[in-house]
């Protein structure tokens, strides 16, 4: 039987701006990318998410990204990569005493926006990084986009690297993500959508933008959490993937777990 | 035989600015109130000097305030008590990330600048800080001014408080320090520093302002970090006590630990 | 002819975070608090809103306050007044450089959030707003609310106190806000909204919790920009005002001024 | 007669740290370059650096940075060339509305750190600082280094493009400076620094790392605010260019003003 996790990028308010859909969400993923308060997230975010996800069975995710809230961390930002180690141990250790009291743990990294964009290719950076999840907790597996420097770095470290893919990102042949820039970018039809989710989760593969097939092999799909249907296209992806009789299950959990 | 504790505000530097004379009060006190990144201390600084502490076997303490980073923590901010119970969770928790890599943890909790002046008497925050500390790790001894409602409410809550006293503030013959706004509240020579630091030690009184004599009883006193002349006060201190007997120790220490 | 200005709390947005609907209130108000970016207001929306203030005719104000974005400028903060006058002018300034490239100016300036509250009171952090407004320009108007500090103190330095009546909060027969803390200090129906303001443009008066009736002859009438319904609320104001016989125009306007 | 300016990076110190000798240089320099709280700069330090350059007839520049207090805007970042424009434009506002309290203006810009290096080459971040400053006020001149994309494009559009050179700083053969990641990038023997001063400004030129003779003709020479010996290299500087007869003014300066 074909397994899936589900991955959302939750808490991502700040004081009195919310943005995901934080509530509904936990209700329907099996995995919690949490932001940690360098690009979004403040400490009674990180309160409540953590609490939220405990409840519902959800693992907990460190979502580390630059200290940039003016840009929700999508711009790049060129740290030292010494210093990068200390932001990221940082943002894990503070989640982490959050999900500690919520009786859980941060049990994976997934790296923010630009940061998870640069660490695809910027060696010195993911090499920081892996660093930082090593130094932390040598026993987290880490969220990334296969093939990237990222996931290879992590797997030479020791740490257990775990492909994602995303549900409504166009694709190049080589398996990369089309940049936002480009028209194309982002599938916005809901039902493309659900249909990608499944092959992934059954296949294993994703038809790129010029028709190819890619083998993408993810553990673990990524649906959003700000977007305005993004609660109704993550239950629409889990209801899909159940009718398909795959089995919705955190990566992090072992194969028996609840 | 007599037994103190020498404490001091270090890791206060932030980005390029920096602050406290860490690498050199590292060698003299015995215990190290480490800034979280609220008030000051950026991930770097705590990383370096976590660990430092721990290879000189000072204990580290997190050394939480508002979030006020123009203001240095200095500043009274009216934060909803609720939030202010995750800020400081926040802290502590990102802090003892960094002391955990370092081989040591986080041995205690103590308020900064504003926070640890309003809670003398401001109730709420008070009670909020004591949650905190109460949620994240029952454990912690907590530092204060002796007979403030922190001290109480720690106490009360099961927490271990642990007195404090200042080696160059002076006192009122409430036992309460002297404003700094009034002429005369910081203590600059440090021939009479060094008399009060030994005074408070082996006798646990203080000179007040009017000339009365105020029991403060410390466990532990502190000693600037900041200021020109902290590390030789600072050194002057050690040696002070040393010469009169007394021994230093983090109050955190059992008895008989090195 | 009864005349009255509508002002409304915009630009508060921050970086991905929105908050205030913009565009559709600078189609209905006739004077536009905007945020400088101490508590919300990025550059970029400092540039947008300006520059459709200034296409629509909306008068541009200064709504400065702490900084905290965290606490959305909600929290008292203790600054130094020596201080808050840098602060604010800071934020004056800066936001009319923006007012002057869309081809108009900061015209007027209103405190925020809890800077608004404590000046009704704190005389020195009122000296201190009042300072930066006349060191700035002090030909700029300030609104406040009637008999606070604020207000006198501005007068007596020589600045144009204009009054503020807010259309949904709860009155004291003292003419002072409800605490939002209190049951009943925000009104949410929005047909006695209407009513309210109608009555402030057209008597001066508003009828207190207690049912009594008091004098707060405004020159200004507050209506939120950030609330679900405030958008429907300010337009149904501006067309009871009109339907009263009201006219709408900013409080910096000169008779016969467009 | 030679003419030169000598400006210095001023204003960097934020809350309680810090790092410039402002009062000092600004009894030296003939133009403050002036951080306006992006990247250093709390309002506070604007108003006081202001108000000494205005009484010491130092012309004062906007230092504009990224929004980048922790990494002291030494760190590259991706901003949208859109958001930059805006940015640049508050930071220059807020700064002008000191100088215009203290009797002055800001009379020109200089890029700071990481942006300053990123428009020697990247177009369109140096195209959104050409367009904030023509946007914001057309008649400031920009100082920049020669040949860079940046004082290209301010020429383009109609700015008074200004050169600057290094006192400290190795050159390259193509006349760019050599990387501070690179060894003899700084030239640290202050009487070395002297000669290069005075060869820039009577010659135009500068010797680059490998010997060759480089011309970099600047109409300022740029020394350094921060480093423990600066206060007596700038003097030095001004020293030594006095004796050598040419005459210290301010680029801004007409010919003839004091």
């Amino acid at each position: 039987m074909a397994l899936i996790d589900l991955n959302s990028d939750l808490g991502e308010g700040f004081g009195i701006w919310p943005l995901t859909h934080d509530d509904a969400l936990l209700g329907i993923v099996t995995s919690a990318n949490v932001a940690c308060g360098f690009h979004a997230g403040d400490p009674s975010v990180l309160r409540k998410v953590t609490g939220l996800a405990a409840n519902a069975g959800v693992a907990v995710g460190a979502q580390v990204g630059y200290r940039d809230l003016a840009g929700f961390g999508r711009r790049f930002i060129d740290v030292d990569p010494a210093e990068l180690v200390n932001d990221v141990i940082y943002q894990i250790a503070a989640l982490d005493g959050f999900a500690r009291i919520a009786g859980t743990r941060v049990s994976y990294v997934k790296p923010h926006g630009a940061l998870y964009n640069a660490i695809v290719r910027h060696a010195e950076q993911a090499a920081a990084v892996v660093e930082a999840v090593k130094a932390y907790d040598a026993s987290l597996p880490v969220l990334g986009l296969p093939g990237s420097e990222w996931l290879r770095q992590a797997e030479s470290a020791g740490l257990r690297p775990v492909r994602e893919a995303f549900a409504d990102r166009a694709y190049t042949p080589e398996g990369t993500l089309v940049s936002r820039r480009e028209p194309g970018s982002v599938i916005h039809d809901p039902d493309e959508v659900l249909r990608r989710v499944v092959r992934m989760a059954t296949e294993g593969t994703v038809v790129a933008i010029d028709g190819s097939v890619v083998e993408v092999e993810p553990e673990s799909v990524c649906v959003h959490g700000d977007t305005p249907g993004a609660v109704e296209i993550a239950r629409g992806a889990r209801d899909a993937l159940v009718e398909a009789g795959v089995e919705l299950r955190a990566f992090t959990s072992a194969a028996g777990d609840a």
